[in-house]
């Protein structure tokens, strides 16, 4: 028997199927998930989460003209299958591919896109609003999880939909994790919520009470109906929704198709903002996901039968070094404590908490929060560590600024997945940061070059009395020896590493690695590279500059940020500013355009990133400018 | 008969007092704000709303081993007052005077600082939370307004403090308003618990109810007393806060200062976080400011006597003419909306809200949300126009990197109080924007040389099918006539404003004029400056450069902003890009600091950025560089 799956090119091919053909498919989805995530790697538990969910609402609801929008859009793979998607899935995530987030540009279902949390009620509160003011007639409905409920911004717009009364479906996809398991008030708020007696047991409770009160007089009567007045409106559960203006419904189980195409009929009568509370599991239908969802959140190629994940052999990442510096710095320094939005695993911190517990605070996704919680703590003498992934960390730049640097409080910023990411694409590339943080005053930003640098930059960071960022990429190190001990890096001091009298490359982070490997190539073509490591970003090394201003007088940045303020921006900037107006530079980082998705090596080739790219681009200026020196 | 106030010079003058004497020291707290503030300007309303609480917070704890944390800040005047600065207080936002928000350099009694909103609670738990590492016992009291409760943040550390259950008071100082009248379902909540009936009405009906339940049997007892725990878990007032972990009690009226010490003395003892919920009076003791509070919320000096404010006569604020021209094009564009955060006064928004209620939108003080919001407004064809202060689009930088400019949506950003803004100091100087937004891909960056440009370049934006960031000013406007026809502009276009062959003045926004005056200078030191109105930061206007390079060869940028990551960087840039290397470049702006507080023209003069201080810098490099060429 074929597949049914094998007939959706779009949603209008699941209209007439039954809940049998409805259950089935969603089996041959889930196949289709592992299969290809096994393969790709990718976002499988939430995934897997969702199946049925999906499965509704394009039975119940028509895409495109009715608007999904899903929160961080890790979710959306399963939107993408049955909206004319299928066949191509095979390529997610690859370059060219689909990408792993729901993308405007890739199909009129896609009504907006995302990769960072908290962000899809406001979005579509803004196409409800949109709609209303348009005339239109359409259904408008976000899916949020219980994890990116913590982040604020989805409070800001809970806030402003309830208060607009506006037309518009919430559903809460309530796994108990965010990323990890969940942390917050709310989310123990949502755990009772789980389990609350319903409003027509405690109703029924009531009414058995004042059946048995003898009717006499008005006072009585008029008590017991403030009473139950009172108790109508307080004992709905998801009370605080409905103080927030929204019509609660659920808990509903997620898993079940008829309940949820049941409510989501339901609803579409409702005056009204409503909110649908969703109860699902992350990982369903796939034992090793439901066993160990953190793990399969996102997860690297992996087999099926084994749910083991196919190691790429390798040196330590630059995560698990962080992971393990803290924890031995911390030994030392009581007064170390350590900071998570939501990821004590992606950000190499759960040796930390396992040894720490009480240095340790996961603040659920609120970037925001964490970034002025360590600024409190600084203050009290503490040295507080957060690492958040560059991309995120763009979440707490007014804070950083404003009451972290402002009042020049000693917060240390652990910026991982900086960079190229790799498959997640544009929503998740670090390649901002150094331009969003090197104009901040009294920030210390730095870059190692190897993993070995990162332990010795973080020793250093809890050295200094002021506001320090550390950013360094995703995956391995490059193999070099981990030092037993913690060398103290002098502020603003570049490295020389090599010299050389043509032309001197003035790297950054993973990118001076690369330039070592492009001076070998430029001595074959009879170019003598030198290769400073230039460690800070902010402040940069003047006198180094200075220095190899006079000596060689060509200087070639290397980045991988954004050139726009980027790193070769301040060189430019320091040059100017001294007018050592005969130096010859030139800047290699990222165009000012967002990066697609793709393998990293792929990305960084693409941009002339690599040492073959690098090579060519300064064997080139050398030619042109190197004689006139 | 003396002054009690005379006598104040620290806390501890205050612990002996009698409530007769509070209260007396609460009426000339109130004489010396309005006596102050009429002649310095300042925020008068938010002040005169919290003299009962502030006393009574100053007689129940011991500042500063007690840590209060004002949130936003400007109602820290009166605790100013009480913790030696009444002396002083004279100085209040004058050039070395003290600051009109809490500074931690300026006392030991300011445990936090603040200007931007919704950071109190943060910092108060950060505090809280090294305390408890630290083994340490004192009291940590965070202060929030409702208005500041709508901001995400807010949210999201009350979620992770009632998660904590760590003892910490956050006073919620309930006015009603944000700056402007308060938005948002959470207002309406809290306008609700104001006139809810209380907990014990209710407990004491139902008992009431209860007892006239003949006593038959097991079922009916334990049924009632399953309804009296379900009743007293819910029909406690502040449910929702509850909900997240607090211990709340109120409402409370903030201007009875026995009542206040009543309940800060019944926090004492309670475990885990506790919320107070106060009842006060924005503007409260001075007629004029209780009648409109908005308008007294931040204030020019104003007429004791009338509560008129001393208008100096000027042009029109760039704001107004905004706010009008905006009027004048929805006119005729249905598509645009307009977006505010909280401030449709400030942002002049007032005249668009009452001709387009339904086109308006106040999110609150959510500047997060806002910008989402518009992108997905955006989607549907909306022209979104987000009016919000340079130093608070700050805080919705990373949407509008992930949410507007990833998918080149065409949201408008309107940056009012870009560049100095003066006596607010360094938490609202607006010198950031250009190296926050220029780096940002598909954005389109302009600054208008004057108010009528404004028109014009607004006009253009909602000409676009792109992300556009105008900035301007506080304050009037030049009084150049507003042009009745709006021109469009050509996109990276810049303007010559008049020739000269020595030097080019390459300037943006308010810089433009300034030139102007210093070219006039230059003129009769006998040098001749052309300027040039750059108008967009980027795009740059490339062929504009390549030609003053080539004829005029010297370049001198100017800009409000940090040098880093700037205009003037940005110039760099092209410049490196094009290996333009025979051109001499003087970056003029501030810089890597933040500034201090003080008149607007004393902090440009300062800073070398008022006509004679350009014409020095100029005059100077023009000499040292002006002959090679």
């Amino acid at each position: 028997m074929g597949k049914l799956l094998d007939g959706i090119n779009g949603p209008q091919d699941l209209k007439n199927f039954s809940m049998g053909q409805l259950e089935k498919l969603a089996g041959e989805i889930r196949e289709l998930l592992i299969h290809t995530v096994s393969a790709n790697g990718g976002h499988l538990a939430p995934n897997l989460g969702v199946v049925e969910l999906t499965l509704a609402l394009h039975k119940a609801f028509d895409s495109p003209k009715d608007k999904f929008i899903w929160d961080v859009g890790h979710q959306a793979y399963v939107h993408k299958i049955l909206t004319g998607r299928r066949e191509t899935f095979s390529t997610l995530r690859k370059t060219g591919g689909i990408s792993g987030f729901p993308k405007r540009c890739e199909s009129q279902h896609d009504a907006f896109g995302a990769g960072h949390s908290s962000t899809s009620i406001s979005s579509a509160l803004g196409i409800a609003l949109a709609r209303d003011i348009s005339g239109d007639k359409y259904n408008v409905i976000g899916v949020i999880g219980d994890g990116s409920l913590t982040g604020g911004q989805a409070y800001e717009a809970l806030n402003h939909a309830g208060h607009l009364g506006i037309n518009l479906t919430v559903i809460l996809n309530d796994n108990e994790m965010s990323i990890a398991k969940n942390v917050g008030a709310m989310s123990e708020y949502l755990a009772k919520m789980r389990t609350a007696p319903t409003y027509s047991k405690v109703k029924h409770d009531l009414e058995y009470l004042l059946r048995r009160i003898p009717a006499i007089g008005d006072t009585v009567a008029k008590t017991a109906e403030r009473v139950k007045d009172s108790l109508k409106y307080l004992l709905v559960p998801g009370m605080l929704f409905e103080e927030l203006g929204f019509t609660y419904f659920g808990p509903i189980d997620g898993h079940n198709i008829p309940s949820i195409l049941d409510v989501l009929d339901k609803t579409k009568s409702v005056q009204g903002p409503v909110l649908i509370h969703l109860l699902t599991q992350k990982g369903k239908g796939y034992t090793p996901a439901e066993c160990n969802p953190d793990k399969f959140h996102g997860v690297n190629p992996f087999c099926i039968e084994t749910g083991e994940v196919i190691k790429t052999e390798g040196a330590p990442s630059y995560t698990q070094v962080f992971g393990d510096t803290l924890v031995k710095l911390a030994e030392q320094n009581p007064n170390i404590v350590a900071i998570t939005a939501a990821m004590p695993e992606g950000t190499g911190l759960k040796k930390f908490c396992a040894k720490y517990p009480k240095r340790f605070f996961d603040v659920g996704i609120a970037e925001q929060h964490a970034v002025t919680l360590a600024a409190g703590m600084a203050t009290q003498g503490k040295r507080p560590v957060v690492a958040i992934y560059s991309t995120f960390m763009q979440r707490g730049y007014d804070q950083i600024l404003h009451d972290v640097c402002l009042q020049n409080l000693p917060v240390i910023f652990m910026l991982d997945r900086a960079g190229i990411v790799g498959e997640d694409g544009a929503t998740h590339h670090g390649v901002f940061d150094y331009s969003f943080l090197r104009h901040i005053p009294n920030m210390v930003v730095m870059a190692p070059k190897d993993e070995d640098e990162l332990q010795h930059m973080l020793y250093t960071a809890t050295k200094l009395n002021e506001p320090v960022a550390i950013r360094y990429p995703r995956g391995n190190g490059l193999g070099v020896e981990l030092k037993q001990e913690f060398t103290r890096l002098e502020i603003g001091k570049a490295e020389e590493l090599q010299p050389g009298k043509d032309v001197v490359f003035l790297a950054v982070g993973t990118m001076v690695e690369t330039c070592r490997s492009a001076a070998r190539l430029l001595a074959e073509k009879g170019i003598a590279a030198s290769v400073v490591n230039a460690r800070f970003v902010k402040p940069l090394d003047g006198q180094a500059i200075r220095q190899l201003a006079r000596d060689i007088g060509i200087i070639v940045t290397v980045e991988d940020n954004v050139l726009a303020g980027g790193f070769g921006s301040a060189v430019l900037e320091y040059i100017n500013s001294q007018n050592l107006n005969w130096v010859k530079v030139l800047r290699l980082g990222l165009p000012d355009k967002y990066i697609e998705h793709g393998p990293r090596s792929y990305l960084l080739t693409q941009y002339g990133l690599d040492s073959q790219g690098i090579t060519t681009s300064v064997e080139a200026f050398v030619r042109q400018f190197g004689a006139k020196k």
